[in-house]
């Protein structure tokens, strides 16, 4: 019997572009084999229909998946094109369904805006935006971050990914994961809670965390308070991991050097946020991580890797834990 | 008969503070030898009677230096703690008296800042600047640098700094000096006019030129045009070498994707300059390239090691011809 496997991309995501039906096919033809019966959707009101047969779902962006027993008795495999799958997680996936993710594609394109981020704190972008706004000639010169501390939180592929950007600049990198396993790039972890004893040395903080329980609301007000007054926050992982209020009112009062965020509290920030207007904040929407030119290929090679896997009765790589939630 | 050695020190210049008299005290016990008499000024209405005995003076930021001959009757070195130096040359300096100035010692810093403004123009930090004024939520995603084409006008110190810090990140740099002279990092140089052919292939323009005779207004309406519609601009020369109102109206029609300025037309740029509200336009105030935590101290010891020269009548370094007029 053949093999169903969807491709279910919704429209509204910033890659739905890059995964047109088209390219699906042809890697459907190239790396599928045979015995596979392939379709492909952007269109959310075919979402049921495919559900009812689909044994492999492909997944582009966020959709509803609740109450997937009923809706997809033959489901045994959900890979999704995102890094973060919190939303699907949230959705409650039964037990006998493995769940993948993209960890890992974002590397090239993290390792950019990471740096891009950091220098930009280090050379005061933000605080010069804020200047240019009002027409302000206010210079502001400091040294290289050569030598300057940078302590990530999450040192998962996109951490990862950003230790080793920032420490080819001469950066010190201090980590912290659940873990703490060392990494090559970075000279002191720390494993759970041990990042307070760190924030109060750094001088750049990068937020790359999947969102779970443990990390939701981790960076409040009082974790903030840790770090100096000068320091700066990059938040690349969620933004309910960051108080975004509590990091707007030290950036308002200058307790706080600056922050670049990609990611926010809601996406689309709404025009009334109070966020839009922060001093010495510089707002991306969620798009620094993504690298149109190469994200759709590198997700579908793996995939498709994945999915000889799957054939083969073999392990499956990018495999989501469902107890820790990344 | 002692050496007369004096530093004049503009307090309104960004680096007045780090040439304190202490500092520059410091540097003469150590440095200058025996038989050196040094004085150390930060006040403008000291200039005169110190011109009137000094033979080396140290320069740090402007000082109104016309009528020489008759003003500095016994000067025989000008050392300035700036790379740019034309307004020096159009005081008209008398022709036995060397001028040398602090070429080299912005490298560090001017790598970071470049590689910082290419960064920001490639993850189209302008553009999302822009659109957070207007509380607009505007994701743009693009590939990484690496790869993509870089022009830096102009392959002296900070050129140079730019295209290692630029290579490093995998770009292909593209380049162009008076000598065409080859530079290890630079893939393709050219040579005076050559650099127009090179702009319609450049994703990224660095102007890094002294103002001289012939770099003035060089980078005009029709020189922008040679560039592709998407490409960024990069000013860390000096603001006359590029014609600003050109640049903005590019950048309101959308024909560039964005600049990053550290060389301004006027600075201080003046409040009603149309400049500051240029969409897509990131200025940082002539700060970029300074590094307070260490400028000084290389300034210094690069002074104080031409200062030994000078008393063993050797050939000094740093030397400005002054016909190039760098």
């Amino acid at each position: 019997m053949a093999l169903r496997l969807h491709a279910q991309v919704n429209p509204a995501s910033l890659q739905a572009a890059e995964f047109d039906a088209a390219r699906w096919q042809r890697w459907v033809a190239e790396g599928a084999g045979a015995g596979v019966i392939a379709t492909h959707s952007a269109d959310p009101s075919d979402l049921d229909a495919a559900l009812a047969e689909t044994e492999v779902l492909f997944l582009v962006g966020s959709a509803p998946l609740h109450d997937l027993p009923r809706r997809a008795p033959r489901l045994r495999w959900v890979s999704s094109s995102s890094a973060g799958v919190e939303w699907l997680l949230k959705a409650g996936l039964p037990p006998a369904v493995t769940l993948t993710n993209a960890s890992g594609t974002h590397i090239p394109k993290a390792a950019e805006y990471s740096l891009a981020a950091v220098l930009m704190l280090n050379n005061f972008i933000p605080a010069m935006v804020t200047a240019q706004r009002a027409h302000r000639w206010a210079p502001r010169s400091g040294g290289t971050v050569a030598g300057k501390r940078v302590l990530i939180l999450g040192m998962g592929a996109l951490g990862g990914a950003a230790a080793d950007a920032l420490a080819a600049q001469g950066m010190v990198v201090l980590g912290n994961s659940r873990s703490g396993r060392p990494h090559p790039s970075v000279m002191e972890m720390s494993r759970g809670d041990g990042f307070r004893s760190q924030l109060p040395r750094a001088d750049f903080l990068i937020i790359a965390l999947p969102l779970t329980p443990d990390t939701h609301g981790l960076i409040d007000r009082a974790a903030l308070d840790l770090l100096p007054p000068q320091a700066g926050v990059v938040n690349i992982g969620r933004g309910e991991i960051l108080d975004a209020d509590a990091l707007a009112a030290k950036l308002r009062d200058g307790t706080l050097g600056g922050a670049v965020l990609d990611a926010l509290p809601q996406e689309p920030l709404p025009a009334d946020s109070p966020l839009w207007d922060t001093p010495n904040l510089i707002i991306t929407p969620h798009c620094g991580l993504y690298d149109p030119t190469a994200y759709a290929e590198r997700c579908l090679r793996a995939f498709f890797a994945n999915l000889s896997r799957f054939r083969a009765g073999e392990a499956l790589h990018q495999v989501v834990c469902l107890d820790r939630g990344y």
